[in-house]
């Protein structure tokens, strides 16, 4: 027998009850879906790293996977419920951006629908916490084996956040910092085909709030001596720029959000 | 196949390998137990928070769900075993009121037995760890099938903490902070009928420590401005001191424990 | 139907994709796993915390259970990935220490395999994250049944690291500090015959740094007032430093790494 896989990327920290709450309301519904943590230490209220770290890790689960993310500010106010169905698999969440950089990695979407239906919601929607009372019990009917198109009606298209486009100049592309990790790796949103357009060389030249930076580009972290920063493509396929054994975002001062320039040769 | 449901609730932290025992002592006695964290973040030795905690997240567990509590600070000492029957499910853990709360909102209490028979606990017993040696094999052996009575002989009644009790004046209503939620929102132990006796009005009369406030009563927490404060009750039913997009327990330095008044109309 | 165990260990934080991203190329291969978190919050790169970790979860775990471990500064580079069979279980990791003490606990080493065959590793293995594309997904083909042998040749031994060993001189044993737990407890490598070595006596004499200790030798925590340290062998037969209902690495200002000596009586 193969459990239904659902994922669950939220803000709600471990400390509280809020992601059990999440996870007995679908077993509540789908005793055997299997429930998998993707991170409920993204940034209170931070989209744009919910967004990432959705979108990293969503591309491995198998088939058919139903993801869940909660990273909500505007949790009861007129913002939508969405449910996305892609090729690959199943994203519910706000409205808000959350899901856009996930979907896009799902090769983009077959059907948004506004999530409406209230059978497939708790009797009692409370106003602070849409995770428990809508996003967990629709996911769960969902693996339950429900149609999607049962929980509401066809919308045009997901809300496309600002964050992660790539500006090209003359003579540079200007991106941002997308995500710091939690060994202090400064993931960028620039993607292999545009550090290719900069050219591959022994070094590139990076540019950080202020100071220009010849930086070497790598296979892997031991390419430099420890503690020597570096850059290189990162496991996400996202340019990065690191110290080996060494948190690169505090040396550097960087915070997510920042602006980051690669330099032509 | 529907798997029984087991819950932890613990001060271990998530860096010691202590909570992987009690789950790998679960699994070695029953395969097929599906075991949900609840949170292994309570403070060390707050029985208050783990009490708290687990009761949020108890009500939302399919009947049966097994849920073991151990935040121990006695551990090693007289302190009795308790396994506690309800209409919806079980409580093991510590008779130092850590169940209590959770029995209240189950119901109440059917049956109390200290855990006794020994053929349920690991063969040695540490004087350090009752979570992995008595209290997670009690849990699976319970899910795998025995009785509650043969775990031990039947008591009155569990430890009811001094915790959670709210006094009434003629002109106002005293309680404390039961819980500070990761977000930083300060939970009281005041339910929705209390507030009621005070009177919903747009705002309502707050005293936290000796500051008087005057703060909205909202619906969530969208209803005011970010960084505004706000009263509402939370999704655990309970009313909550919060701030929107902010952290309210910081902004009043507000502490677990501190008393906290509302004043009637 | 019982499902096989694989456990996790690392150093990479929950906050990231990163431990999502390996469950998900597990349940892509074998969707019947179990898998367990034994511990994510092991220091970055501190291999002697996460061998000692791993080796005090592994000995509760079912017969067969596969447990993984990635701390591994070292990936990209030339340092080999093993497979090591046991009486007991699987070990599956990087050969820089990690697994030394686990497969220690668990009798001993069977057979040892450099894992070479690459059709057990993702298509595309990169330079960053072997948990992902190498560890993860030959955990999940030995789940699924392959044989231990078809990962790669044997080889002789594992690494053993330099940390874990106690020196005998006449008057007292040197030992370090393998650990510090969330509750602050010191543990230390010396093991119960170690300390019956020094004697048994209501007190032992302990020197943390340069300050000689006489502690109150327990049965456990609570033996002694509130606040007030005390020696005892802890749940991980080690033998620990401890303040009851206090942290003693604080108090202590002590940190993994450092030495302490036992002296006889």
């Amino acid at each position: 027998m193969v459990c239904p896989v659902i994922t669950l990327t939220t803000d709600f920290g471990l400390k509280d009850a809020y992601v059990a709450e999440m996870k007995a309301v679908i077993l509540s519904i789908c005793p055997n879906a299997l429930i998998v943590d993707v991170s409920h230490q993204i940034e209170k209220f931070n989209i744009r790293m919910g967004a990432f770290v959705l979108a990293s890790a969503s591309p491995y689960f198998p088939e058919g996977t139903i993801h869940v993310a909660v990273i909500d500010p505007g949790v009861g106010t007129e913002r939508q419920h969405v449910l996305v169905e892609t090729g690959k698999g199943y994203f519910i969440g706000p409205d808000n951006g959350v899901l856009t950089l996930a979907v896009r990695n799902a090769g983009g979407v077959l059907h948004v629908r506004r999530i409406t239906d209230k059978h497939f919601m708790r009797s009692k929607v409370s106003n602070t916490f849409h995770g428990r009372d809508v996003f967990a019990p629709v996911a769960a009917h969902l693996a339950r084996g429900r149609l999607a198109k049962e929980f509401g009606p066809e919308i045009g298209k997901i809300a496309v956040p600002e964050f992660a486009r790539v500006s090209k100049r003359r003579d540079a592309l200007i991106g941002e910092v997308v995500h710091i990790d939690d060994f202090g790796n400064i993931i960028t949103n620039f993607r292999e085909k545009e550090v290719a357009l900069v050219g591959y060389k022994p070094t590139i030249m990076v540019k950080l709030r202020n100071t220009k930076l010849k930086l070497k580009f790598c296979k892997t972290y031991a390419d430099v001596e420890r503690k020597e920063p570096l850059t290189l493509i990162g496991s996400h396929d996202f340019f990065e720029i690191s110290v080996n054994q060494g948190n690169a975002a505090e040396i550097f001062e960087i915070k997510v959000g920042e602006k980051v320039t690669l330099y032509r040769h």
